[in-house]
């Protein structure tokens, strides 16, 4: 199976890219932003990632002879085939000619504000709807929740959800996000070497099991791995388990090796750690340190840090993979203007009953202003075609009252070309994952202390510019009748 | 990206494979079980899914050179390398041995009770671990939820959470399980190609939005697809859009053609839909059904149903898609018996301070007891080298006092053959999703409505055969030093 295929998609993109084709619409130029709704994890702030993905998805793009076939004798439900061939043809000849601006993963992002925008051909646009909410939500999401579970272990996280992972190719870029957020190594050997990612690890407890006694299975490890040697100890008891640890430690120290630490995988994870750590002093094995795993997550890990447990590395994987407590990010992808061939671009509206779910028209761009200290003062929504008010004043999407003046301060607009006509353009830079776990890294450092609270925290401001939304209370008035 | 690679795993599979091949571990015999240990959704039955996927898996395992070249060059953390080229040559040629029984997709499984087990050589059973699990966990997951689901629509129901899928080959692997589970479609073009699945979809908001008003893009999709007609009717308005609807269906009925339906995707879907019914049913379009999405899951369609909406068909995304309740099964594959070549299997166990959380140990299958009514009575955990007691007593794992006497009822056992000496041996409709899903209908049919209840069902007995108890408890003690 090809990953990066265009009938990687919803039915319906196809079926409205038939109708838009019949209608006269391949002309039509649309702009699409993605963008998500709430802050996932009920924390302050998201990671953006799947860029890179997007890239290659996009580069791929084109309907080969065997997806047409397939599409050609698709029936239709009320009687006869769903596709016109003549459509089909053009379809199969179809050449990409999007304009995708996005921000660089790593970029730390709010919820309403385009993360992504993309411009073209209508049908064109739309056809690239699923296949992106798909990767970039899903590795936003993901590099989110790393981002929070680092925070929290201040200290080397491993991660090992691959087993977890919701399918096989998506658990190869669930690692790549974890790594993006800040995990400094993964189990996935795959990822690792399509990304050039770390990747770690030693044994299991079939490893233990599979030799006579415990001590004979740490043996034989220590043999075949000198210098990767973190020995697991929860097979049978923990402290039966750090004792023989022990002794294989003392034996590869007498070798001139190491033993780098023994890794513990149930029960009272504090507890244990504390335990062990006070063996392993006891016996002289102060190099040694103590890995945690099982089940963790960034609450969790806070919480065994808490109780003063000390910990060399933590290994994290399924509540990180799966993004457990919130597995979506709920990304959405929405028309915001559209523009006939030689015309001016013309704002499109989706009204909704609730007012966060009311979108905002226009060719969207964000500025982000700077405090002189460098941490962030407040993001701008703002259409590209339209003036800056003066006072550069911010009002929150869903609720008029709240306004913040920006001017005097220095920015900077957060979306950079991916693709220009169809043609991707991403600099290298900017498809590494090291080089947006650094970047993740910087934008943390940008937020104040309480935007990252684990529990309640600190909303930053972000706005749609204040005539921009001036203009859509218009719009909206419009569209209801009610001018 | 290939998919079906030995590659996608963790890396401490490959390390442990290492130190098998170098402690003269390459004939020991080993068997593994996958199963997971707690009811999915707090439901009362799993949906075995993901075989047809493990057979590709397995089909495809091999190490190319370009895999060897990225391992070879794998540094240890302690300083050199982290493999030898022996061993990496071995790891080149090696051929699969592994022999692996499984439950048919489809099959209704409960916790604790095996159903896949692979024997042979431990480092191959070793390297099978990871992809197993995450291919066979996720699709049980998912076709479980999309059964939940379903049993609340009782009509049909079709999946669309391809944009918020966790990946996307993860995402058509999950459209494919989730028709397993009972969805009549899926709106994943690829997974209706690859695996020859029902795919269905109309058109979105922004259809309406590209056009200058409601009514002309209703027109315009009608003109389109007289066959394939749904029109989305909340764009704007619910009310006004029903209505323009109702003026399109009206204009297609005289050019003899038939509006299928009108689809709601926000506010509140009981209420709204009782509406559309009326306004249709008031305008003769009573062939004219209502479809409703946003968010849904089993809860909500079953809070909307007995609100006494009519509703003709489902659309389900996100919640199914990614299991939002519960987005991992928590399957395990745990080591129970190890064989030197030419000798007889020895039992392994894994002990734990939880009981929930002990391993059964042998080369176990499953037998399933039947009523005479047909409705299900038992499953037996039993070892396929021992004989099974006369009373066929079957005793909770967790419990033993629970026991429950099956002699005289007719059983079948569950566990049939997915690959032999290596080879898959999967037949064809074993492999095939609309058959699975038939299983997935039959197997829902031999269960008690007490079972299937959405909230609190009743507990389906799955015990280990008596003497297998006993000879666990023997174990135990035997581990523990306390005989």
């Amino acid at each position: 199976m090809r990953i990066n295929q265009p009938l990687l998609n919803d039915l319906y993109q196809l079926t409205m890219a038939q109708g838009y084709w019949e209608h006269g619409k391949l002309d039509t130029q649309a702009c699409f932003h993605m963008y998500f709704r709430d802050y996932p994890f009920k924390g302050g702030y998201a990671v953006a990632c799947g860029m890179a993905q997007l890239a290659e998805l996009v580069e791929g793009f084109a309907f080969d002879d065997d997806d047409i076939a397939y599409l050609a004798e698709l029936p239709a439900p009320g009687g006869g085939l769903l596709f016109k061939p003549e459509f089909l043809e053009y379809l199969r000849t179809m050449e990409m000619e999007v304009t995708i601006d996005a921000v660089p993963e790593g970029t730390i992002v709010f919820p309403r504000e385009p993360m992504i925008r993309v411009t073209g051909p209508i049908m064109q646009c739309q056809l690239l709807e699923t296949p992106l909410l798909n990767c970039v939500s899903f590795q936003t999401l993901l590099a989110t929740k790393a981002a929070r579970v680092c925070a929290a272990a201040q200290g080397p996280v491993a991660e090992f959800g691959l087993r977890r992972a919701q399918g096989a190719v998506g658990g190869v870029w669930a690692s790549r996000a974890a790594v993006v957020g800040g995990c400094s190594s993964t189990s996935n050997t795959l990822a690792g070497k399509e990304f050039g990612l770390p990747v770690s690890g030693t044994h299991a407890h079939s490893w233990v099991m599979s030799f006579p006694d415990e001590l004979t299975a740490f043996r034989a490890y220590a043999e075949s791995f000198p210098h990767n040697c973190i020995l697991l100890v929860d097979t049978y008891d923990v402290e039966q388990g750090v004792r023989n640890a022990i002794t294989v430690g003392l034996e590869m120290r007498q070798r001139g090796q190491r033993l780098m630490g023994v890794r513990i995988d149930s029960g009272d994870l504090a507890w244990l750690a504390k335990m062990a750590r006070a063996m392993l002093d006891e016996a002289g094995l102060t190099d040694c340190g103590v890995v945690l795993s099982n089940d963790l997550d960034e609450f969790t890990i806070k919480s065994i840090r808490d109780q003063g447990a000390p910990v060399m590395s933590w290994g994290v994987g399924t509540k990180l993979a799966t993004a457990f407590d919130q597995p979506t990010l709920g990304g959405v992808y929405k028309l915001s203007a559209t523009r006939q061939p030689g015309g001016e671009w013309v704002d499109s509206l989706k009204i909704s009953g609730t007012l966060a779910k009311l979108t905002i028209p226009g060719v969207l761009d964000v500025r982000r202003y700077y405090h002189e200290s460098g941490k962030l003062a407040g993001d701008m929504i703002f259409d590209c075609n339209a003036p800056v008010g003066e006072g550069q004043v911010i009002v929150d999407p869903c609720d008029d009252l709240r306004q913040k003046k920006l001017a005097g301060l220095r920015y900077r607009t957060l979306l950079e070309p991916l693709a220009q006509d169809g043609k991707v353009v991403l600099p290298p830079e900017y498809r590494d994952a090291m080089a947006a776990q650094e970047r993740t890294r910087a934008g943390l450092e940008e937020l104040d202390e309480s935007q990252k609270r684990m529990f309640n925290p600190h909303t930053y401001p972000v706005g749609m510019e204040s005539g921009l939304n001036d203009r859509r209370r218009v719009l909206v008035r419009k569209l209801k009748g009610i001018e």
